[in-house]
């Protein structure tokens, strides 16, 4: 089912790269272009038949009907302008950043089609050399449309991310970094503080537990950092809410109050529970 | 290579089901009785061929060579007066807590053969279902031996834990309860506050990191409110290092200062890097 005539991706990462996978695989373009600073990406990707031509030059987009954005939040934010000089009026742009409330709001105003997207998928590796196909399968995608929103490039978009597997929900780009402040980036906050003050000695003691709750810590910096300073508040108010809750299991320690330690155990294994 | 000629589990879950189908398998003892207050657990563990004979009365243990304490730290602490009016003075006792300080100080005191043990080993899951050979292969196992330790008995239980496939470390009991509670009781309290704070409703949007994160959160409650309570000096100054540490993230985000957040994220990421 071909939805595209020619789509560019810009940064052929793990995400852009896997979704250059699956659009080829499915035959969801005529041609992909990608997008990368580093020519080895490029290579790679072409090798792994993610991409028809790759380039280091932006100008590789033009006649693109879709441009896929999938480089850091903050890339994403300086790129734009330069962008919207290389392609049409009417070609669709897209999106792939973990926050939404910045990248929409400057994006809506550069480009007529834009639909912010967030696909729940990847892990904590980076680059083309992770990427695969079916990354989408069976995850959540959250588009993030606006009233301004074309709704004919939002259901173009909708269907683009149905075709690769993914369950497609939209919500407020606030509402997005709220609820991903909680469910993402207060995780990874947890994940890179913990390891931190783990004394280098003590790591050897370290088991599976440990290795499960720290596995995000070596995720991207530089990307982390953006996504951090891109939704400020609410990891703020997320860290002052988990802070405040870590002190009652620690009141009840210093306490010896065995009955509401077990109560927040009990109410922490069932909510986890949900989550399967 | 027999080591024992009759090996008492009391508690025969988890880790005490694990332990004895390995001895059992590797031909470690002669005999191997079982613990249970769970009439299910004991018929379980013999079907699995885990143990020969189970009982929910201590006077099954009586001749053993070896009991071994497999039950949450503060059932560890209740047996300990009675289980001792079961056996011999030459009996070698050891245990499986997860909490050293308390129970060795206590264990000590009541039994001449008495040996501190802690495997690095298990999951979040629990009960003799979930019980396999091999679980102790390339672990690691604390052993926390005084300077009254009768040295026999300490040699006995290392070769008991090598041949099962676990390193084995001595450590003192503080050293270890410190240490365990930065690479263990802190990430489990992390765990359980995070789940805890996380709006029902915003569950559907969690990814694998947040499964990850999370998973040891279904910790048995008891259990953990238990280990919380038998280290609680160790575990709150751990929380209390960790809040202050999260609150530089929090500092940086608020002051906008990516260059201190990629340094925090840069390092944590090194550190993760040894865990493998």
């Amino acid at each position: 089912m071909r939805l595209f005539d020619k789509v560019a991706i810009v940064g052929t990462g793990l995400i852009g790269g896997s979704l250059a996978l699956d659009i080829k695989k499915k035959g969801l373009a005529r041609e992909i272009f990608g997008v990368s600073r580093h020519k080895n990406t490029l290579l790679l990707a072409k090798k792994s038949g993610a991409i028809d031509k790759g380039s280091q030059h932006l100008s590789i987009i033009q006649d693109a009907d879709l441009v896929v954005l999938a480089t850091p939040v903050n890339t994403i934010l300086n790129l734009a302008d330069i962008i919207s000089k290389f392609i049409s009026q009417e070609c669709i742009v897209t999106d792939v950043g973990s926050t939404k409330q910045e990248i929409v709001s400057q994006l809506s105003k550069i480009f007529p089609n834009y639909v912010g997207s967030h696909p729940l998928a990847g892990s904590e590796k980076r680059g083309i050399k992770n990427a695969y196909p079916g990354m989408f399968e069976d995850s959540l995608c959250i588009l993030t449309p606006t009233r301004n929103t074309n709704p004919k490039a939002l259901r173009k978009i909708k269907i683009l991310w149905n075709q690769l597997g993914a369950k497609v929900i939209n919500l407020e780009p606030d509402t997005h970094d709220r609820i991903l402040s909680f469910v993402s980036h207060l995780p990874h906050a947890l994940a890179f503080s913990l390891i931190d003050i783990i004394p280098s000695r003590y790591l050897k003691f370290g088991a599976n537990s440990l290795k499960d709750i720290t596995r995000i810590s070596v995720s991207d910096s530089q990307l982390w950092a953006d996504i951090f300073l891109s939704n400020p508040k609410n990891i703020v108010r997320a860290i002052e809410l988990f802070q405040k809750n870590l002190s009652r299991i620690k009141s009840a320690i210093n306490k010896k109050n065995k009955k509401i330690l077990v109560k927040i155990l009990e109410d922490a294994k069932s909510k986890r529970e949900i989550l399967g």
